[in-house]
């Protein structure tokens, strides 16, 4: 059900990022080892950061290994930060207006999960977003409202506050209308300047999430590593899984948490739904 | 910003009815008389009743003057009743999801025209949309949306009752949102049993509809021409604009009308908004 | 590296054929057994058998698990004879011309396997068709070039002899390359009456390829089974891998052989590759 | 019969290049006012070069007024050289591998009008292509052919001696097949230095083309434009039709000549075939 990254650091070329690992998400498209499906092929999407206003976004519905012009646009755009997904659709069309990330002003957001009964709370859930962004939804996700919620919750201003009432507001949604674990996510969201990746689920059993050592600490480890050396000091990804297979490179991100990433520091702290 | 044909009668080659005439759809789709674009490149549809409980329903966003798929289709389906549509978007994503018709359990829904301000509008709308179908909206255009509006005050007991609550309430909450003329409509709807095609619009400028003239009418006319000697004496077309150019063959739907098509029978109504 | 069927018998609808059997084609699309790759998601393409002159091809780029057009045709049509085909591309593009099956007049042709260095071979290939046929190649397929090879050397007067000298024609110019095992395949064609499928590879290794056991004699087997009862005595089914698990319904077709399947008849023969 | 446009001059956005102008590009996809027909919607294409070896390519069979990522390319790719194109398809299959421009190493191609009885000359005119380039040839165009001819006959070492002699050779085969007019043709090409813009047809009755006047020219007949100010001297623009109405801004490329445009310089010379 959908594989993310989301990439922070020094400027990097769009196709390093997305072609070259071993593990990269064009091959999770197609074999990912830890998603609830091995096939994401219904759909993509990468949002860059560049030098204007708000972030580029390039979505498709072809699926992630085929499509030429991604590739064609990656060996040629390089971007400071960078959020890619694979989509493996949970019920709602295939279409580009439901592939992610998402896009509002300069924020991004991208989902791996389900808001689990969705169909049975779309209305109260749509009733709940704030009137003045309503229209601005494009699609028809889950995905995509529970990122419209945490707009009207206060994202903009506060983003883990923002997530934590969007959550504990669709879980009390959720309850309401019979569904005992109505959130089931690893979200990831960002400014342009600071990422935030979240990791829970109502029923304590989330998805996969990773995010890489400190570099330096692995230079230490590998010192003859060539790529290990081209990267910079605050070169940070968040992933749902792993990229490649070096021990050390990759630790898992606890339930019931999320990251801050913000230059080279980043931050775990522990995530509580909090009602609105 | 759309064109439209809506047939019944005897079971047609879909090929015969959407690619042989003169003026067919297909050619509309690059140059229309009578629409306010002469493209319509934004995606198209077609529905069709044949043997099973709910109409075939056939749509894509490539221009319909180069889908082989279509044309393959209509090489091989014969049908009774056919909803056809090309769509010029008026805003909203070009996707599968945003094609005409629309579909409902067996009723289809198709418009030419806008519900103007759509986006101010929407979440009212929105809100009004029975709890129950809230969930079956697949979209984001103002043509889904007037359907389920439809739908919500009637459409499947009493259609034009239905359509003129729906049509009400959209100038209702148009007004309140200080848009004086809200609606633009030629619309067709059908049970896969009788056709309800309506023109009109707040201003009172619709879109272009016209009627079929009937056949046996159409043969003391032309006795000579062959293609009228095929046609069952219950045929009847409703089109945006007429597929030919054969003189008496069409005759305009006034402004403020509904036509029902039902067997051989079609009349038309004067049409009043209601508030429901 | 793809996955076919190919059915005949009397008339079915397709979506009982693609959509419904437990392993049916489109679960194959995500999920094959027995195929090169488990995803065959580069496109599909279905041709049948109708009331009219030449077959209906209806052929996607799409996922075969996506394509909301295919499933309402299949839903809306009915067919004596029927070739589907899920694609796993070898190398060229994905694009609507390089999907199977493909069609020339009444004849239909698909492919699982490759013409083992093609790109090398491709101008001597494209110079041994037929000058007349040459012209209505329209895609870039080792697959399309291979049907017109076995048109240009009798495929519409003998299919046997016309694949037969195909092949042979295509090992002899690898060996010139020093390409040393040049085909791989199971095919099927069709010229709406007969059905003639083989399984051949120059080294002797071809992917996998089954028929369907005589259904009279399932229903000895199993007889409490309500779906062997709704099947005629002539149906057959060639298949890339078993549609389902039923013990004994399914029996491989041997290397280096063919099938021939007309009406409820079908005899298996040696291949021999014989150069024209 | 398509339209489009090769730029040169210092970097400028994609998007003030395909989007800005009064009549850009993307206007012409739905209304060209010279072009053989005033839709062109079978696809697009743009080629740009940036920091890399090879051009960058994004080629889409969508509308150009429809896609959203060739908006989002352009507004966040920047490139010095760039060659633009949206087709009208006389006769071949609408797929991105016969969406210009085609791209050959750093070579860029685009063409307008037609290979006149493409159908009959294809054999001969592919057997003349040069064997080690045959198997490149992804599409079915008589645009591209007609590339790979140029390429065979040294483009690559002298343009306009390539393109003479792959002119000379199809009017050659297509008087043996009896077709006395058959190069239609304004091309441009490019190998990202230099740009060559041909413009010649058999009958002497080519399709529109014209280039940009010099800008300081410009700057001194309307001293008070600012966008003219913005413009770097070397500004080129070679066009199918004019992107504005500035008087004196646009001047026609003669009948049966080429221009070259490197840095600053633009030259025009006549044009005439040369058998190879």
């Amino acid at each position: 059900m959908c594989r993310w990254l989301a990439y922070s650091g020094s400027p990097v070329l769009l196709e390093d990022l997305l072609y070259k690992p071993q593990n990269s998400l064009v091959v999770q498209g197609q074999h990912s080892h830890l998603g609830a499906t091995t096939t994401n092929g219904d759909g993509f999407g990468v949002g860059w950061y560049g030098a204007y206003d708000t972030p580029g976004l390039f979505r498709s519905t072809e699926p992630v290994w085929n499509d030429r012009n991604l590739r064609e646009l990656c060996a040629h755009a390089q971007a400071a930060r960078v959020f890619a997904h694979i989509r493996a659709s949970t019920g709602s069309a295939v279409q580009q207006t439901n592939c992610h990330p998402f896009r509002h002003d300069r924020w991004l957001w991208m989902h791996n999960g389900a808001l689990v009964g969705f169909r049975t709370m779309k209305r109260d859930l749509a009733m709940a977003v704030d009137a003045d962004l309503f229209a601005d939804i494009e699609g028809s996700t889950d995905s995509e409202m529970f990122f419209f919620l945490a707009l009207t919750f206060g994202l903009r201003e506060d983003p883990p506050a923002g997530v934590a009432r969007a959550v504990a507001l669709v879980e009390d949604v959720g309850r309401r209308h019979g569904i005992e674990f109505a959130v089931q996510m690893t979200v990831a969201t960002t400014d342009g300047d600071t990422t935030w990746a979240f990791r829970y689920s109502s029923e304590g059993r989330s998805r996969s999430l990773f995010q890489s050592t400190d570099v330096s600490t692995l230079r230490h480890q590998y010192p003859d590593n060539p790529v290990l050396h081209e990267l910079s000091d605050d070169t940070r990804l968040v992933v749902s899984e792993p990229l490649g297979d070096l021990q050390g490179a990759w630790h898992e991100v606890p339930e019931s948490s999320y990251v801050v990433v913000h230059g080279g520091d980043d931050e775990v702290h522990p995530f509580t739904p909090v009602l609105p």
